[in-house]
């Protein structure tokens, strides 16, 4: 039987991607979706090229108490809204996918320091399990509710974490230079996303911090055992889609690239979706875009590592790590619906 | 003296482009602008880049009753509220350079047809004069109120105008279709513009028709002495600037490229800002960016002529040529503050 | 027991397409491929965004001449050069369907003129079937060489082939103006289309013609019964993928456009790649990408009619449309392959 | 009287910037340039945008034995090409602007171990001045030669000199991380700036290292008066022009962002070309596109400071900061040609 899922805030750019991926999933039936804004419009109507793909209307989330036949509901809300309607589908019975921040910190002091404003569910932040199936896989074919990973946090996760993991890396030496499309600001028009502002020209996001900064810190704590800090600044580039990650450290001591790289090989053993490139090739976001894999290349410059990751912000930075994270649960092939599809030029 | 300058709506494109060539303009001061927006905000906050180059505060059109030592006012307002406040300037003494199409169309049906909208103005439509050089320099000279042209219809009449006045044209047989950057849409934020929408994508304006289409039809009606039709279609590409027109027309008789030429020649003789470019070279709209250029290239294919132009819409599309008929309106060398400025890449 | 597929000239952008597009293939196993340039090194390393998807050696051509295990070949090569490899193809057995211009005109006469060059292969010629599968379906099916459309001709056909099928359009009234992405040029580096030369710029192709427009008149005049001849010129717009076809046309009589879409519903009932968009929608390229969709889009423009097209140059254009024609041909679903694969943003 | 320049390898992009800063400039005479490739040429066929504006042949250098009549040559020929013709201009009488590397650096042994060359010309590299004005605005004054700076090392030095020079930053622990625009790379064809390779991708550099860090550590350790590494990487981002550098580094003790604001307001005191931002603004590209501005904005991230700076590639980055060095070798008015120029959108 197939797996019966509903979307939340289905007409934003994680939902098209999210869309686009069900719509291809062998295991999949998308059973309802909701926009208050676009209520009672197809949704191909909000998304011309679904047109023939998928005749689905959008509805008010108001619309669904009664989740008897739903298995899975992905929430792509804001950060702050989404967390009260992920709790509710979770009490009505549902597995939750979460795209937003809300229950991505175990620390409920970290989340109230870094949105200024109050987080009332607690015990099921314990609960929630950090969906980065390359870390967590076991924990999330478990879960009820996923906190499905930010965009920049997998990069910098995916580049740093074998080293981090080892004990290799000197306690706050990271600096994470991001480069990202800009898609990854959402489809609500403004004026810095205007195209002819943002086309042709490289912007820097707030340096005084970003909340995928304590996300990070968060996992690599975990990993290391100990307190981590890294510094974090995005950027943003005129391009739809792509992360590039540039990632420096320095490490605890001597070491050549090639144990770098054999303890990156084993610590991604069997992971069908990282690609570790060749010495010497570093990686380059078209290769990944529209899929779900992360391209990672390691060298030196003198005693620094660079660590430069690639992915698709939407693929693995958002809905192909979601569905990725389905696929655990479900306890189907880590691969399905999100197979062969890197896509160039 | 210095000209002294008003800019009502100073914020947006063509606005910014306007900024740009008056700050440069020896023989023009600016004293005064205006945004209901922005008011009583630098204009360097609203346009970073012009930081150190013009320091001056956005204030209401509420502020500028006296125009005493305001000699011309620049109307960068939209449609249908342009016409309010050009009437007030003018009653106070000042000339007028108006970007909107609210003057330019003698015939005031023609404007109430297409905008849907009441003219209470009839008679100042009748003073205004159409601002293209290239056609009316000596009307523009002595004039009080400049209808500035359309980007569109500059680079439709500009690539056919030499042959309808010779009377060559088939009536009716004239296709225009237009491909426009995405500055010509304004700088108010909007799902069809936001970055990721339009990025990577070619589309088309509406079929219906545009109100260009009466604009360029009125101009090509008075150059042949009857009425003239065209059909008239605009699509957007992804770059900020630039309109490429290819205007296709059937002749009323068997004509060599080099005759074309030649009446093109004998047309635009002394024109500056008119590049006919060599036979077999067709223009590319990076040529004229920045600039106010129009270039144009003429071939036949089989029995259809081909004119194709190049325009930057905000250049002679908008803001250099309102700065081409002030230089005529106030007897300075026409291409001051215009000068070589081509850029590329 | 699944087709057993070889590629020539698999490095190119068409080559690209077509990997992913048979990676993705449940019924296709890619045996073989060649590249004179990358003979001897891995499509992987060609491709990099093709690394853990397809590990396949890429060597030259001369390797191939025993194809008792090979059940069908695409030729990717250039025009000129692929008609002699195709001929080798077919005579050791196997099906070939041809990328190239070599095998578009059943009139020997036609390419001759256009490509200033002799053709040696005249009984092939008529052999040849059209592979436009909404045309030629049931030909297509028994094909042993199949000529791929050109990316232009299909959108301009797709476009008008049910009005010029009826009768309907005065001939020679037909104006084709193409708005074309930049990977239609082809992978190998030239000025004209190095980023810094090609970015933010709109330009116009050649005026006294291209091949495609011999292309287009002869099904045009197969379809009318007549002959027929269209004006039709070709420009580039700064993005990767994606055409948008503007066709003017007058017909030969007073229509609504509500009996025009009837005529168009009633021709392409059943085909599952057009989409025929609702009255007053226009076609966007970014709705295509990366898909095999035509959407198509109808209006008038007083008494001239626009029928807009919008397909991907790589998919409908080229690639897309050669795995459609194989499924024709080895009888399997026709979307197999091809499935709902529509990507925004 | 003006100054006559003579220009080798006028057509790259630094040449064609040049071009378009010299055609503006009052002061000079462009009297002649070279280009082996395009000898007998007319520069307007090579830039059809400067059709118009001047009218000067391509010729070889071999016709340029008689300097008599040049006062300043401008060489924009390559590393390693360019020496050999910058001694014998010099000693033909002319000064000599270098865009190369090949003087940029005092010490020989650098130079060699950099470009795995030899270097015959130890004596000219002593006498080179490096053309940075707002740090050697005295010895450029009187310079026979000038090494005009690297686009990247511009960016990285005026982000931090003022900080280096007064002692304040740890030494080893900057990191540069570079954002550049594709013109950066030159106008020969290559497949990796091949449009739709290029286009909606972010890639990276060499990690082992890049020419221009050693020209930055050069002129820092100047600055220190002690050795100086930086670590330095630059990535290339899908845009025509502009270089974002963030410049991440570590301080030797506690201080306040304001305490910094003012180091670099009293370093950059009466500099015309640089805009320190206000606290809180970072610097975009596309506010200083065309033009000489060099742009800066500081903040803290926890204990890293991070310099930000924005230049023109091609302005501030080579041609621009070329003229600017011109008009002080000719003690003409800094800014002269460079006048208001910032250019949106």
């Amino acid at each position: 039987m197939k797996i019966r899922v509903g979307i939340l805030g289905a007409t934003g750019y994680t939902g098209a991607e999210l869309l686009r991926l069900l719509v291809n999933h062998p295991d999949v039936e998308i059973t309802w979706l909701t926009s208050e804004k676009f209520s009672g419009r197809q949704i191909s109507d909000v998304f011309p090229h679904l047109k023939g793909l998928l005749d689905i209307e959008c509805n008010s989330v108001r619309r669904f108490n009664d989740l008897s036949d739903t298995d899975l509901v992905f929430s792509c809300l804001p950060h702050g809204t989404s967390m009260h309607f992920v709790i509710r589908m979770l009490d009505a019975g549902a597995r939750v996918i979460d795209f937003s921040a809300d229950f991505r910190f175990p620390d409920i002091k970290t989340y109230e320091n870094w949105f200024k404003s109050k987080h009332k569910y607690s015990n099921y932040l314990k609960e929630a399990v950090y969906g980065l199936p390359e870390l967590n896989r076991e924990d999330i074919a478990g879960a009820r509710l996923i906190a499905n990973p930010g965009c920049y946090a997998t990069s910098v996760i995916m580049g740093l974490a074998p080293l981090i993991k080892s004990g290799l890396v000197i306690p706050d030496s990271v600096i994470a230079d991001i480069k990202s499309g800009l898609s990854g600001g959402g489809r609500a028009p403004s004026l810095e996303r205007h195209f002819s502002e943002a086309n042709e020209g490289m912007g820097i996001g707030s340096v005084s911090g970003h909340n995928q900064k304590p996300e990070i810190e968060g996992i690599f704590s975990g990993l290391a055992g100990a307190r981590y800090r890294v510094t974090f600044i995005s950027h943003s580039a005129p391009l739809d889609r792509g992360i590039l990650a540039t990632v420096y450290s320095r490490l605890t001591g001597k070491m050549t690239i090639s144990k770098i790289r054999q303890i990156y090989k084993m610590f991604y053993k069997d992971q069908r979706f990282v690609r570790l490139l060749d010495t010497g090739i570093m990686p380059f976001t078209k290769n990944v875009r529209y899929s779900n894999f992360c391209d990672i290349g390691l060298a030196f410059q003198e005693d620094v590592l660079v660590s430069a990751v690639a992915i698709d912000n939407l693929g693995k930075g958002a809905s192909g790590q979601a569905v990725q994270n389905m696929n655990i649960m479900f306890d189907l092939p880590e691969i399905e619906g999100l197979g062969p599809t890197a896509i160039y030029p």
